[in-house]
């Protein structure tokens, strides 16, 4: 990896940030997040600015660029990378420790008396805003909005924002219609008494229309945003994805449908001036419901007395809750992806010791699996396939320069996932293909105790998530030790592999509660440096429990596993679980080998097959 | 209970409202919350001055009185006693329930275009006003500052502020000087970048002079306010408390000292003027640390540029972390309580089938037995002491009205504590003198398995403790069971009973981190309306533990428990313990014998060592 050459961009920008044809008055700094204008965790390529103009394109960071500086604050994980793909006119933040300036802070320090500092009012979301205005504003220095893009205008080569075709989901996939949910929507909007919704986040405009598209990799969004009224739906959206006659009949374009259910159909960067616009119109008491996490150039278009602002919209909680179509689907979904990787297990076993198979050819051969399934559309995120010391890298993603070959003497970690048009998939195992020491089973052990402490956990209705952490912790602890990572998150249904409201995690407070249908991931783990990674990571559903007392009828919930690929037996150190957590385990596979080994017999996955049964033979504790 | 008769004294109060004598322009609505001008939790006489307007004496409530309206506003655990204690003259509000409006939503709906809303800035927390002052500007009324309380205005036999005499603790007690205090407040001080910093919670005062009072029931502490400067310290006190030669003494009011530890004693209701002049005074950048909770009155004398506000003061995290001297006293403390607690248990067992004992008798001889130990002071809260129904309301406290007879046939819960000079202690056990059924037994045994999660937990420097919280309630959720209330709190040394900033709780997240040195309860219960109520709490110490691994040195923490009471083996069905649970229990009682046994021995008390040799007798499982 060698650095970005950035000396000349960096000219070019600071040109800009003093150019009337772009800002009313000079900029002294220019800020330049990671985000979209949806404020999405996967970006387009066009989105992908501060990688343009430092180099670095790790997932998270932010660049901030004054006349004589260029500073960049990442976390832990993009240290190293940071420090490698970027050139010397750059200096690194590092999050996290202690003597790292904040972003405001640092600019305090830097900048000469009274500056303003540039951002693009599309891009920050407002509450981030806020706190860096207010920041700014009590040190004399002033944060202005700079309505065009600093970095597009330097960009030549910028790719052209996507607009590929969508795809049309019906009842059998949704379960609920379009009209159906803009009906449930209004009445929340009722019941909250705001006139007006808007939609900002792209995978609450696909859940809500029952549309996917594939504009961001790894992610079936589109680039859209939708208001919603009363009376009226305006759905913004460019090019001609509106002339296909698909999504013409499925959104009943031509139809005479009742006024209210009647969708205007608004160029995409129309959605300034229409917000705009219902701003202008409102009458006292009249509100527009819009989260906490929307763009500031959004949010500002809405007067400030008429703002009603969420950190969890409507929809968000709507869509984490899965009706029966969705969970059959992601059911579905999961017999087809644990098929694959019963394919793929079965190969590597084959393959592993004649010392040829890598980390990328692994991920490869896993996709190739995936793609043969029935409704596959794309991975679901980047595959982290990773052995030995690659494994303890948490976000570890192979490529040529760190590419290991796949031996008898390592572990094995796969972290991977694949999007079906019937639902989404995400899962961890971790495999050793020759003979694993008795420190590793130890930790794959309590690893294991952990993930099955929180699929088998009972708690009542309405607890949220991150007080189920710690069970997943438990048997680390114990041992004196711990993984930096939440234990999982929201998961959607043919949606983003990662979404809220709910998770568990640690780090998170202000979770909804968990209700049955909901689906999120169980992923403890364990990463010694230099050496190896563990994670056992399974998709759980959210399910009524029956108990002894219910809780006085508030009701029991536990998980159901919706993964069902064979936890490797040989990691597992037998002496070290209880009876119920041996149960636990050959239940899980005794359930595997009925419903995965139906379906590889169904399709003719002998070999496959042979393999699932021979990894899903019981354990047995000593007495 | 009859209900307080407060028509004359509302038209009272409607009166002074609008009389230009008190307030510049009349206010349409007047607050009266339930604390005091510290935000104590337990608040004296002279302070009640809620209960004295409605009548309604629980320890949360906030009174609203209109020229039409008095609303009243209380949580779950006193909606019945509120209804009692309160005329129809009041509308109840029942926080918690959905139809339930916020105190400024009723406010908007009730009040005139334009109103005034008045409250007593001393009486508001800072962070309060803001979000009241809020709600009420966006709907065009205004929170305004009354400055002479109204309530006192038309009390016309209101107590006097206490101003009893003070203790002084040596250093056996403290193990550190107030002289090494201040230099390390001052060192926090300068970390932080601020010259100044104002004490304004009781048990802060008391804590860094090393002086205890008894203003407050159950509180040793006293009417005071501090400003410590980076060469000055001001005690605002009243009273010729300070003409006391023992605490001239302690305090060296009398010697020459450097000038950085002159303590200059200045009248009580001097704080604001004295505050507003070191707010004048300030130069730019120099700033003021308070509380985020200190009153409206004392955070706006202060201008905003110059606050620096924390929701936990420098104080109120040293005076967690007990140092040597502390926490021997503690145990000491609790050494004399279990003493005090086996003669109360041996007397009861004797008792209770006589028929004569009630709920209120058995309190006073818990009180009575405390009460000849050495260095006993006063209770450390209200002694709850239950049977059978009440034991299921977790806030009681016996009256004559509901008084009941403790007999063969009922579980008793008794929660109570008391104030030595060498520590505070808090302890629950619940027993049954006669045979308990096996759905008691059954409940009691997962209350247990709750309690061993916890202090038996291992986890790692630096975990909150709500992260703990789980451990408590996993085995009664197996079944279906659960109780509405936190796990823990944490505990002064010779101080409050609940003190900040950790604690055991679903509730909070902003707690600090554990670490060795604090000392917090473990109470996990068990309530079933109309039956009984169980809770089985100890006071623990956190510890360094050992674990094989350690955490890579970031270190391992645990809980060592300093209440050394047996817990009855009765109420226990063994076969619902694991054999690590049942060990516990065992090596806990064994511990009990050892050091309570020799304390009784040593003190003579040998009917009751022979009721603790009794009562622990080793477990056994069947296998």
């Amino acid at each position: 990896m060698s650095p970005k050459i950035t000396t000349e961009l960096l000219k070019q920008l600071r040109q800009v940030m003093k150019s009337p044809k772009y800002v009313q008055e000079p900029v002294q700094a220019y800020i330049v997040p990671s985000g979209d204008a949806h404020q999405s965790e996967y970006i387009a390529p066009c989105d992908c600015r501060r990688a343009f103009i430092s180099g670095f394109d790790g997932s998270a960071g932010t660049a901030i660029v004054t006349e004589q500086h260029a500073a960049m604050w990442t976390d832990g994980r993009y240290f190293l990378q940071a420090a490698h793909q970027m050139d010397n006119n750059w200096t690194l933040m590092k999050m996290g420790l202690k003597d790292t300036p904040t972003q405001e802070d640092w600019l305090v320090s830097v900048l000469p008396e009274g500056s303003k500092v540039g951002v693009d009012p599309f891009i920050i979301p407002a509450d981030q805003w806020k706190r860096m205005s207010k920041a700014l504003r009590s040190a004399g220095h002033d944060l202005v909005p700079v309505k065009e893009n600093l970095i597009d205008t330097i960009w030549t080569d910028c790719p052209h924002r996507p607009c590929k075709p969508l795809i049309t989901l019906d009842l059998s996939y949704t379960g609920v219609s379009w009209r159906d949910k803009i009906v449930a929507l209004r009445a929340k909007m009722a019941e909250r008494k705001v006139l007006w919704f808007v939609v900002t986040a792209l995978d609450e405009v696909a859940w809500l229309f029952n549309l996917r598209g594939s504009d961001v990799e790894y992610n079936p969004v589109f680039f859209a945003y939708a208001v919603i009224g009363m009376n009226t739906i305006r759905l913004f959206i460019d090019g001609d994805r509106m002339m296909d006659p698909a999504v013409r009949e499925h959104l009943q374009l031509n139809s005479t449908l009742e006024p209210e259910f009647k969708i205007q159909v608004m160029p995409y960067e129309s959605i300034l001036s229409e917000l705009q616009a219902v701003g202008a119109s409102l009458s006292p008491k009249e509100k527009v419901w819009l989260s906490d996490k929307a763009s500031y150039a959004l949010t500002e278009a809405i007067p400030k007395a008429y703002r009603y602002l969420t950190p969890y919209t409507p929809i968000c909680i709507a869509k984490a809750v899965k009706n029966a179509s969705e969970t059959e689907g992601m059911r579905r979904a999961h017999i087809k992806d644990a098929v694959a990787l019963c394919e793929l297990f079965n190969w590597l076993e084959k393959e592993v010791p004649k010392g040829t198979v890598t980390e990328i050819i692994a991920a490869d051969k896993a996709e190739e699996f995936r793609s043969q399934q029935k409704d596959f559309v794309e991975l679901s995120f980047a595959t982290i396939s990773s052995t030995g010391p690659n494994g303890a890298i948490i976000h570890y993603k192979p490529v040529p320069e760190t590419n290991r070959t796949l031996s008898v003497n390592e572990i094995y970690l796969l972290d991977s996932g694949a999007q079906y048009k019937d639902g989404t998939t995400d899962v961890t195992r971790t495999m050793h293909f020759g003979t694993p020491s008795a420190y590793e089973k130890e930790c794959f052990t309590y690893v294991l105790k952990g993930h099955i402490a929180v699929s088998a956990a009972i708690f009542p209705n309405g607890t949220k998530g991150h007080l189920l952490d710690s069970f997943a912790r438990s048997a680390l602890w114990d041992c004196g030790l711990d993984y930096l990572h939440g234990t999982g998150h929201g998961v959607g249904s043919f949606l983003n592999v990662h979404e809220g409201p709910c998770g568990i995690s640690y780090k998170t407070f202000a979770d909804e509660p968990l209700e049955a249908g909901m689906i999120v991931s169980d992923e403890p783990g364990y990463y010694e440096d230099g050496s190896f990674g563990i994670r056992i990571e399974n998709v759980v559903l959210v399910i009524p429990a029956e108990t002894k007392y219910n809780f006085k009828n508030r009701g029991s919930l536990t998980f159901e596993p919706l993964t069902l690929v064979p936890i490797q037996t040989k990691m597992i150190d037998v002496n070290l679980l209880t009876q119920k957590e041996c149960n636990w385990v050959n239940d899980y596979h005794r359930k595997c080998r009925e419903v995965i080994g139906a379906e590889l017999e169904r399709q003719g996955r002998h070999e496959a097959l042979q393999w699932l049964i021979r990894e899903t033979e019981p354990l047995t504790r000593a007495q």
